[in-house]
């Protein structure tokens, strides 16, 4: 979302990242990308070893004039599967390099051995390696053309029914379609468009209803609000107050030089609009926040404690009488927990919470196109500036910047928004502390249609390794979607009479 | 399938029409259609009447980069629409003009008042009015490029939200999506893929397993030649022997003379080419006569006789000793039932068996892309020459045409082919004198997913006018078609919770 002041004519010269960065509503799903896409895997964390592999995939499924190909990335890992017939666990990649999502799903690692699966991770198009276009398949609309969510599928589809004709043993091999976030939309709707191909999905905190009329924009904002509610006395009011605090001091320009100095920023702020994109980087550091706020330290973008907003907040506890000086350098202090745990960061930089802007640019227009995802804040029930959720404003900002007008209704027809119930096997995993969660599927659909939640988990905890630090609700989690995976092997197999056996765990049904 | 001698370059200079017959394999599909086109309805049928209406649609629903719209022709008939919530039949058009297809499927207005039903009857792409670029929309490949079953899908699902939106009284109402032929194809994958918007579909006469690797690609030649030979004596050899005859009749001039007097051709044949057509021409005949064969006097592209195969035996009832001419006399008298039961067509004209070209065009571009549809001769199972299936030649053939090659796999991936199984609320029926129902789904899949064998019906029988000629099974079938529309029309309002009443069938559930 893009609204009032926040016009592209105010951030034109800035590069595609300030961009995203000043239109935050509708790139906070790319932020939990970048969050993790930072990650740097825990050295106690078992080693990995994979086969990078390239599939020549047509550039468009839907047509036939583009009859070009493109080299689509994908990473196997088979060590432990057991062929002939054995289970095929795939990652349905979402908007950024593949080999991250490989190094940070360790979920899938950790269970492959049980399964006797074979690891395939997809790289999706247009991110990482796989681009249609080489580097030019960002340079315009034209070139961005095939970047939908139905070509990503039906390359996961096609790619798939080719591992299974050149790989023996794989032809009978059940698969289960794995993804988190955009990667979870992707596989629930891989298992709802494509049954033939996958026989069930795990979606691990997937939105896919933050879409219009489906779930109300504001609930987004109000998970991260409470996150820091109940983090530490007074941290949701003060953050609430501190947009006021930093108006009032950005009005002049020793203001804006004391603000720069207070967050040590790399780029002094130098005028009004530079407070805006402030503003709009502060509020996706505390969205960020929320989704990362696991219960161990982690190392993403920036190396994190153990539940970071606790000590986020410790900074953050004044009562109403604190300065707008005080106030905001307790919101420096708590912005460096983010930024600079470790102490090593020179400076803080307003424009890079992303370690890719090509990846930044594919969500941008994604989002401009089919993922239109509104979201707003009131003010009262969240801790942010009141801004309305406008899709005119949105689409007007999406044509001038790449020639497109989203489809507000698209997605929802496609995928089925509220009416989901006939499909079957799909589990839509979510955290409680996931602003995410505002979206996915919290309730149980049907018997085969489930959800799981993990009420202090935050974005995909699930998919991530395993933790002794993790709390008793994501360890019943992973336990109870490895049984779902197990019953939906059995069921595939009976169904196509291969007698593959998995040794292990014949006695763990759902 | 465009094997061996009937390769394109002998026919490059004639019209695509005649391009179509050369490559008959092919374009069986169309024939059905255009065999239905030309109906004219019994005056004995209950005058219909409708609104005609347009919707402005999205050329291109898979990109964003083409932009603009077309005026999709829907037909809407309300007057027996109990509103609020009652029911919507609605037809996915298939490769013709919708006018027809609502003349010529009966069945809907027959049960619409029962059900409280409203009708819809919408145009598929590319055909009839519904003209994405206007008369450039065959121009050339480039036009061309949005006719696909993906985007005609998704034109139906547009516009039955856009319906819902617009008309009072239709929001909750359940929608079931009837087809036949292609547009059977059409209505069991719109339930497939668009669960959220269909709660159910009657597939008729859909051979939606004809692709490649799903079915034996003779089994359609044989189900023709069953129906000759069940219909008089030698009836299918004269036929087999038939093309011999017209190899050494029309080796001489004066032959081709006397073939073109004995059809009473209205373009003598000049040559081998000609002959060569001509006897694609007579397969194509014998085709149309076996999914026409209707128990009761139809009116299609010509007037033909109830059992109009039995009609055609009478003069193929030679034993083996008959002379070439005297064989090719018959065949002969038996073409001109089909052509010229009436007796006054003034001559037979062997590049017209379509009522327009630009349908014929349309599904050529279809069965070149996506719509591969393997079949092929032994000469031994069935009536005709021998004729492998070679995929290669055949995208050689679309390559030199259109500019494009066919993926033989695509509509195997996308739509499922044999592992169909999860879905549900499908009605797949087929007539077992039908050489469609080679490619359909022929038993049951589960409980849900059923199949209805007519055994004595022609092409989708039983979408017809009900005829007091009708056989029990066609009357059984249209029964249990409609105590199956009421099951899920009550399912679907148990599950939205809305009270509509179907006050005469409360009590006939299947």
């Amino acid at each position: 979302m893009m609204a009032g002041g926040r016009s592209l004519d105010t951030i034109a010269a800035t590069s595609i990242v300030t961009l995203c960065l000043a239109c935050l509503h509708v790139t906070s799903l790319k932020s939990q990308l970048f969050t993790r896409l930072g990650g740097l895997r825990y050295t106690t964390e078992p080693p990995i070893s994979y086969k990078t592999l390239y599939f020549d995939q047509k550039i468009d499924h839907f047509g036939f004039l583009q009859d070009g190909t493109f080299k689509q990335r994908y990473l196997v890992a088979d060590n432990h599967w057991q062929q002939p017939n054995g289970p095929i666990l795939f990652y349905t990649g979402n908007e950024g390099d593949i080999t991250w999502f490989c190094n940070n799903t360790g979920f899938m690692w950790e269970v492959a051995e049980q399964l006797g699966a074979m690891l395939v991770f997809a790289e999706h198009r247009y991110y990482g390696e796989s681009l249609p276009f080489g580097q030019d398949s960002y340079s315009d609309v034209k070139h961005l053309n095939y970047l939908t969510s139905e070509q990503a599928l039906a390359d996961f589809a096609v790619l798939i029914q080719n591992i299974k004709t050149i790989v023996p043993g794989a032809q009978n091999s059940p698969v289960i379609a794995i993804g988190g976030s955009y990667g979870g939309m992707l596989s629930s709707w891989f298992r709802m468009k494509y049954p033939n191909i996958v026989v069930g999905a795990l979606a691990a905190s997937a939105p896919i209803w933050q879409f219009p009329d489906m779930v109300p924009c504001g609930d987004f904002y109000k998970i991260v609000t409470q996150d820091f509610a109940k983090s530490g006395k007074n941290c949701d009011a003060n953050i609430r107050r501190s947009w006021k605090a930093i108006n009032n001091v950005s009005s002049s320009v020793s203001g804006l030089q004391w603000l720069s100095e207070e967050f040590s920023l790399c780029s002094p702020l130098k005028n009004k609009n530079d407070a805006v994109s402030f503003k709009s980087w502060l509020q996706e550091t505390w969205v960020n926040l929320a989704m990362v706020d696991y219960p161990y330290e982690a190392n993403f973008l920036q190396p994190l404690p153990r539940w970071p907003i606790q000590v986020v907040c410790k900074y953050l506890g004044f009562d109403a009488t604190v300065s707008d000086e005080q106030l905001l350098h307790g919101v420096a202090q708590a912005a460096k927990v983010y930024y600079n745990y470790t102490g090593n960061a020179p400076c803080l930089n307003t424009s890079q919470t992303a370690t890719s802007s090509l990846g930044a640019l594919g969500w941008f227009f994604q989002a401009c196109t089919e993922m239109v995802m509104p979201m707003c804040t009131d003010g009262v029930q969240d801790m942010f500036e009141p801004e309305e959720w406008s899709f005119q404003a949105f689409s007007d900002e999406c044509n001038s910047v790449f020639g497109v007008r989203p489809r507000a209704d698209w997605a929802g027809t496609v995928y089925g928004g509220k009416k989901i119930g006939s499909h079957s096997n799909i589990i839509f995993s979510n955290g409680g502390l996931d602003p995410w969660s505002a979206g996915g599927v919290t309730s149980n659909i049907s018997q085969s249609l489930v959800s799981i939640m993990i009420p202090d988990g935050a974005h995909h905890l699930d998919l991530r390794y395993s933790n002794k630090l993790d709390p008793p609700s994501v360890r019943a989690a992973r336990a109870l979607e490895l049984k779902y995976f197990q019953k939906w092997i059995r069921q595939a197999q009976k169904s196509t009479g291969t007698g593959f056996t998995m040794s292990k765990n014949r006695k763990n049904s759902p």
